[in-house]
């Protein structure tokens, strides 16, 4: 295996080519990537196989293994990279254009960030989703997944490379680090003059352990406690759909709701209901004292525990509190939220504009599900990772989050006077 | 003296307090700060030569003592917090509306960032200028100076933190660290829960200090080893013009010119006219073997050394070197560019365009002098750094660069639909 810094080396010098690659080409490249998953597909699925053998063997949980699995999925895995195909091009534009005083012409032009490491836990269609996006960015990608998809990994990355290598393009601007050793990633994360962005996609430790060891910059994100307040206002029908939307309709994901806040006029009225609804569904509930004085005690409604209101349930699993009114919503939220999502239910105007000001997350929703925090919802195409913090992009990051700016002068002569 | 979390955790507080203040009360607060630093002018000009005897008794040289000094000073920085004020407020502005085909209103709005760490060394109007900028975005700041400053930054900081009192806005929003122990710099670069963005203003060893130590993304930036490229086809007497003032205006910024690299066609009728025309500034040259083919040697020639070409000179000193042409300037400035600023020389419309495509700096001119790259002169009213990098911001970064966004999201019972 080469040594990381070479790797990173390679891939800086590729970027540098590929960042002034036309559209059509980059579009011919991922064409040609999505084609590769097909005419490759049993070699991928043969190494598909091994990992999910091994995942068999090590005794992980059925829905670990589902994840894992690619039969069946290569069609849509290659549908997703001709969407990339499809987008909009943002390197090159070009925006903010005006003419000095002096003459100057200055503007700013999209050019790629260079190279991006992504580092990633368990879902192989990941490996395809961010070669994609990074090649149309203009960016080269260093992949480093689980060892749980080693094998799925090094047989999609092997093909994608013979796709991009076919259209003329440098394979190395992408490149996987099949090493399954934790210090290796510690190493990629100190390489700053190679890489530009760290990308961790996983849970709250893997964050950590990037923030806490890279010297690049780190878009933290995908961590969502998120809330839903049902004002004293709120349609309590419309209520109902949207929590069970946020909650039932793809539990496990970053953006579904954790902690339902009701206010007190409207508490007896509704969390019966919402528990009598969700239920069906198979949720459980963790609920507040105050919560517990108006819904029946029951197998399936547990008093909420200490941490319950910091934890991203990642299931059908929902806490439940009351509060006085929008004041208390506000300080629950200021004080639980990790920045992803937030919803107010109100048919009040007023609430609604004081809790979009007041709540200081990526997505702030009125009357809607906090499900929308997505970059295909928001029109981006796709997305890369949601952002919770709030450096450089914020909410879901596409194709534009991926690139940075320089200004561009165009002068005749023009000099500084002096001060 | 309170712990550094103490001092983070006030900071955050009233951060919150501050992001929803409008326009009309910070710049209220800005004027008033203007104000205190002309009111409390014999207390901090006291201060000052406390600051200034031990730098003398310290035997730091003339240059350094002439940064520290105030005195004659303290208007020009007031007038400099009232530029501030005048300028428009980016926290509230909406941009990317659209209406989705479901229904949802989306739209992102610019909101402070939060919590601003400046770790920052030498001159004390630093201290002012990043109080009004922070302010004014509806940031918190904590400010660290250093120690040959400690009492101009206290009497500052206390000036102004009355005067945002006054106004009614919390002194909190600006606090200051007076330790001078390097450690605590080191703790306060791990406060990520408290501090949203680290921006230091010093040399490079600070800058790969912070970059090592800090667990908050940091703005690295303001090194700037900056190329100038004479092309064949350049007005030469426009390019003497440029030069002189990239290099002689202010040598000791980060926007003035470190190398010249001369199309070998142009440089034997060039650079003995560059040479005579800087050296009447008193600049001295570091030439590279085909430049001293065609320079005549003498004292203030000299040979350059290995690392000359790596050098942020911040001095009336200039690299010269014969290029073959265009591509080998492009790949000089690759080797040797901190990504800051550089510029070509030339009437070749298809070389300009190339040179602003290949190379990838925070600004790029074309027939323009580099010493334009800054925020007040490229119209963004005042700047609190010039990023080198290419996350969040690149260039000089202004009052909006101080601000992130958050997506807003308006529904009336909008769920996402199954997939």
């Amino acid at each position: 295996m080469k040594t990381l810094q070479a790797i990173a080396e390679c891939a800086k010098n590729a970027s540098t080519a590929l960042s002034s690659v036309p559209t059509e080409q980059k579009n011919r490249a991922l064409l040609a990537m999505a084609s590769a998953l097909e005419i490759h597909a049993e070699a991928i699925l043969d190494a598909n196989r091994r990992d999910l053998e091994a995942a068999v063997s090590g005794g992980m949980p059925p829905a670990f293994i589902d994840r894992l699995r690619l039969e069946g999925r290569l069609h849509r895995i290659a549908a997703d990279v001709r969407t990339v195909a499809a987008l909009p091009d943002p390197v090159g534009q070009t925006f903010g254009e005006r003419v000095l005083p002096n003459g100057l012409r200055v503007s700013k032009r999209r050019t790629p960030l260079g190279v991006l490491g992504i580092i990633y836990e368990s879902r192989p269609n990941v490996t395809v989703d961010c070669a994609a996006l990074a090649l149309k960015s203009g960016n080269a990608a260093i992949l480093r997944g689980g060892k749980e998809t080693l094998h799925s990994n090094t047989a999609l990355v092997a093909a994608l490379r013979d796709a991009i290598s076919e259209v003329g393009l440098p394979a190395d601007v992408l490149q996987y680090i099949d090493s399954i050793d934790r210090e290796h990633v510690k190493e990629m994360l100190k390489l700053h003059d190679f890489i530009d962005m760290i990308i961790p996609r996983g849970g709250a430790a893997l964050h950590q352990f990037c923030r806490e060891h890279s010297t690049i910059p780190v878009m933290i994100g995908g961590i969502g406690v998120c809330h839903i307040y049902v004002d004293e206002s709120a349609d309590l029908d419309q209520a109902l759909a949207i929590i069970r939307n946020a909650k039932v309709q793809r539990p496990s994901v970053c953006n579904s709701v954790d902690t339902v806040l009701v206010h007190q006029a409207v508490a007896a009225a509704f969390l019966p209901r919402l528990v009598a609804h969700l239920r069906q569904d198979g949720v459980t509930f963790r609920a507040a004292p105050r919560a517990l004085d108006v819904i029946l005690p029951a197998d399936d409604v547990l008093p909420a525990g200490e941490s319950d209101f910091d934890t991203e349930w990642m299931a059908l699993i929902l806490s439940v509190q009351v509060v006085d009114g929008l004041d208390e919503a506000l300080a629950h939220i200021r004080r639980h939220s990790t920045g992803h999502s937030e919803a107010i239910l109100t048919q009040n105007d007023d609430h609604a504009r004081r809790f979009v000001e007041a709540v200081d997350s990526s997505a702030v929703f009125v009357n809607a599900s906090t499900r929308f925090n997505d970059g295909g919802q928001l029109g981006l195409g796709a997305e890369i990772a949601i952002s919770t913090q709030k450096l450089h992009a914020r909410g879901p990051m596409g194709l534009e989050e991926l690139t940075t700016y320089k200004w561009v002068i165009i002068g005749d002569g023009q000099i500084r006077p002096d001060a």
